[in-house]
């Protein structure tokens, strides 16, 4: 085994991934998804086990200046939420990992549970167990099982040329939210995107529904950010895409706040992260069903693309006939923070 | 809800479990067992769906100075393998949370993947996924799911009166190791006590073994100390015990390298945790089965004591007729540390 000296910064986290990928070598048969998707996939004859697990890390994710603890335990289950409802998953049970500094207080302790409760219980999910340690910062792990009918989950790699591209709700809006938290020339802090950073909703109904209905080819939640998380897809369906810059849907208060930092108001909805809304592939034959079905859920649905060739490759195109290759990721842990 | 304005450190680790509990309130009928346990257990017919949950945090249960990269990604999987096999459960898939200082090297990195992909190949576990994130310091968490069947899993409630108490291999020697690694007057560090602390070995055969064929009652694994996990062990069966000090097994290096830091040699092997030997009681109908099972497995086994009515309380008795009773609890990870 040979192994260069460069340091994680050097390689990225989908640098390391691939290594880690290399260095453990292959799984049982019966494990139908493992390393670097965000979901495992265990094979249970006709169901499928799935757990999922994400780190928030303080300083690294959030500040303590800026979060509440309330909303600080709701997000930590959030987050594995989504990627369950990437796949049109059941959410079942979760355990949690602290890391605490000893002098926190009882009282932030005690909303952080409350938040992590008023999660569990909206999503008809059952803390199950965990582990509490003293650490310098605040730590949370979630590690959240669920299942799903082997059939029908989605997953990234069954978009097909010729889908459409869909987005749930709106994007961006988290992303802005961050920045405006971020912002301290700013007082009066817009309600709407800062909830959309610290609270975000997962979208577990939607994509049930999507993959029960077999309405959707392939799936995934938008966290790194649309171009990342259209990469990610694109790549592992073995595919090329056009999204319609001006077809990506942008709430009213982020149309609104994002002049303050940027002309373009569409490059933070195409490159922030942690919108957790639902980016998914369909048939055209599906497109009443699925406009159908987000009168019904209440969510809007927007079609932002069509799925092409890979030699085409991953494009935005404007109304001016403006047409942007994309060969970047998304947000990368290790390359991108300062 | 009334919270009072304590911290962590005057609650302590078990104070806090036990507030977390009233938080969450009940989980579903087929959780079996949930939050204080060292394992959930999830009812699925016949069978039981295992899961465990543990941290490790760089400076809490580690320095960088005195492990090894290989060293720390087998004990961080050894740990939960341990939780596994106090139940007699098959440990089948791991994910593994990550958080990494960005200018850790890539060696560093792929070394502790070996250690990781050795303990697992050893105990034919599968790594099915995780999360990778920059952080202040390491930080490694593993949630390890096995299986069992529901019948004969091994609880810490199990402990009948008369029973006889047992623990695998000896004690004291990871606690003593941990003393030796700090301690900067000591050069040439004794290798088998080191090696106890830095890579314990997951007692899985042997708790197998004992759930399989019905010979045990009750099981923990050490990891809190003698002291402290007979304690869980008693609480949770209603029961007291005596344990016959001198019976504690010790090694015969422990026993020369305990006289630099005690008088007692049996003290640390009493208070110091992270030792992952199995504590078990049995009918005292079953020692010829146990002994037997030593023998074919190479895995010392030692009766240490005996299980008797909850008012005897917990007493260590010793052949000078010295009778200490015990009412502390051993390891608590927010109170003790500095």
């Amino acid at each position: 085994m040979t192994i260069s000296k460069k340091s994680l910064q050097e390689i990225g986290e989908f640098g390391l991934i691939d290594r880690i990928k290399n260095w453990m070598g292959l799984p049982s048969p019966e494990v139908l998804r493992g390393i670097g998707d965000d979901v495992a996939v265990i094979h249970q004859g006709k169901k499928a086990l799935l757990v999922t697990t994400d780190i928030l890390i303080e300083d690294i994710h959030f500040e303590r200046s800026w979060v509440d603890p309330y909303r600080l335990g709701r997000k930590a289950l959030a987050v594995n939420l989504s990627d369950i409802a990437a796949m049109g998953g059941v959410p079942k049970y979760f355990l949690i990992a602290m890391g605490l500094p000893k002098n926190l207080s009882l009282p932030f302790v005690s909303l952080l549970y409350q938040g992590l409760k008023a999660e569990a219980k909206r999503f008809q999910v059952d803390l199950i167990g965990g582990d509490t340690s003293l650490s310098q910062r605040i730590m949370i792990n979630v590690c959240l099982i669920g299942e799903g009918i082997s059939k029908t989950l989605l997953y990234r790699n069954g978009a097909k040329i010729g889908d459409d591209l869909y987005v749930s709700g709106t994007l961006g809006d988290s992303a802005l939210g961050l920045k405006l938290l971020q912002d301290k020339r700013i007082k009066r802090k817009p309600k709407r995107l800062i909830e959309k950073h610290l609270l975000p909703r997962p979208r577990i109904e939607l994509g049930q529904a999507l993959a029960k209905n077999r309405f959707a080819s392939a799936m995934i939640d938008v966290s790194d950010g649309l171009i990342g998380d259209t990469f990610h897809l694109l790549r592992e369906s073995r595919v090329g895409a056009r999204i319609w810059k001006e077809c990506i849907p942008l709430s009213r208060s982020y149309r609104k706040w994002v002049q303050t930092y940027s002309e373009d108001p569409y490059e933070l909805a195409q490159a922030g992260g942690e919108d957790y809304e639902l980016l998914f592939t369909a048939s055209p034959r599906k497109r009443k069903e699925i406009f159908s079905l987000s009168r019904s859920l209440q969510i809007s649905i927007s079609r932002i693309g069509e799925i092409v060739k890979a030699t085409e490759g991953f494009h935005f195109l404007s109304k001016d006939g403006e047409s942007i290759s994309i060969d970047r990721m998304g947000y990368d842990h290790f390359k991108s923070l300062p």
